[in-house]
């Protein structure tokens, strides 16, 4: 495995694995590795020649007062977890290096970024909307992988790849958990061991909100007061619990054939996100 | 020359290109071909192994109660003109390819999009950048020509390709302009006998502003002043008259060694534009 750092040198390595025909998997992080980065990678790497993951801490997803500076970086540790996962490249280039000055334009996706995360996080998926088609641009991939835990960001992904004519495939992949469901999340590493016990209610809470669906439950309301009251005897303070159409993100008034129940909780100042697709 | 009206019919043209090793060199335009267009055609064809030239009129980069109705279409007296330039390939494609719905992804470029026609046609930049990424998406050229009439739009052009790492190479070409002075426009075609008279006190204007500078005239106001009074005596109501850093396009208050003097001017209700680089 190669780690490179400019976009000079990933273009150098990409003209050759063209020339050759391979094919190139992308798997865009942030780093700090997990089970959950590490199935995307082992997904790449069953489905592509050449299997490229990018490590970039992204400052324009980051809203003021979030935890950018904080946000953990280990990029000994990754390189040797994704080399095990199977990672041939990983582009980890500098803010210089993805942000010279000036910088001027952003890709925003309308609609479907206004609710759930889009709310709280305002500036958000327009930053990861914009690193994405850089990193797009650069890498050319034919097939990139995401994760369902960021659900949203998932559908952005799709919009843009749809609406700017990249030529890639979108391949989303299932939220990988640990064994008491926790979905895993770089941001995890905040909580505190009180924390840690308690945040596993959000995937019991969505399980739970499956349930009542599954015996014909048809008011989301009742539905989403259920969850809340799940989640604030553990501890959690509610950022949102939202019943939307899987496609749009709309809040649904009756619960139809598909549906996805999304969440998004503060344990102490951590945030973490989980959904269910029913 | 081929015309070709859609993605998947550009995909395969392009992939047996670029297999043969070919230069791509792309125009894209709004059709309604005069002097200016075919001046960037025949530099593709000077610079490039194929040339390809886009029709479409893009409808996101018309504001309400502007023009998009009324913009002059003629596919089949284009596409001669194209051949005879030298054009290769045309790439004319409906709104519904351009646009399937739900279409929700913008580009947007900051600062430099703010002045001059920024101003007076807000969504424009943005509807021309999100159009520009996507046919750069789609066509992948190694070149691109711009004229340089739509000096601001050359400037938002630039910046997306470097923002969103597009890799290709902007040609920004000099105006093409009629015997007397007047620039070449699609929009000329809408001037009646009287306005067609008047329009080339613009340039006129221009060449006094750009004496007057060499002149040693270091005030823009009384500059701007002098080159407003000559455009109204003709009839021009003006939209602007602005004098600015040629690559913030923000406005100087002393002239310096580069500056560009850029006018917006009504003729009736047609608005035509013109600059000049001193």
């Amino acid at each position: 495995m190669r780690i490179i750092t400019t976009i000079g040198g990933m273009n150098e390595v990409l003209t050759r694995l063209r020339e050759d025909g391979k094919t190139i998997g992308f798997v865009p992080t942030m780093g700090c590795f997990h089970e959950g980065h590490l199935s995307l990678m082992r997904k790449a790497r069953e489905g592509c020649d050449i299997v490229i993951a990018s490590i970039y801490v992204n400052p324009a997803q980051f809203g003021k007062g979030e935890d950018l500076d904080s946000y953990p970086r280990d990029l000994k540790r990754d390189s040797e977890m994704a080399d095990r996962a199977g990672v041939d490249f990983i582009f980890a280039p500098s803010d210089q290096e993805m942000y010279p000055q000036p910088h001027l334009s952003y890709v925003n996706v309308e609609k479907i970024t206004r609710g759930l995360c889009g709310k709280s996080r305002p500036t958000h998926f327009q930053g990861v909307a914009t690193i994405c088609t850089k990193l797009f641009n650069i890498i050319r991939p034919h097939k990139t992988y995401f994760g369902q835990k960021d659900y949203q960001q998932s559908l952005v992904i799709r919009q843009i790849i749809k609406d700017l004519n990249l030529d890639i495939q979108l391949v989303v992949c299932p939220i990988a958990r640990g064994r008491d469901g926790i979905a895993m999340s770089s941001r995890n590493k905040y909580l505190d061991s009180d924390e840690r016990k308690s945040a596993p209610v959000l995937h019991r809470s969505l399980l739970f909100g499956k349930k009542l669906i599954e015996e014909g439950e048809k008011n989301p309301e009742d539905i989403k007061e259920k969850i809340k009251e799940m989640i604030c005897e553990h501890n959690g303070k509610i950022d949102y619990v939202e019943i939307v159409d899987p496609e749009t993100l709309e809040k649904v008034k009756e619960i139809g054939e598909r549906t996805l129940i999304a969440i998004a909780v503060f344990f102490g100042k951590t945030r973490l996100i989980d959904n269910i697709l029913v």
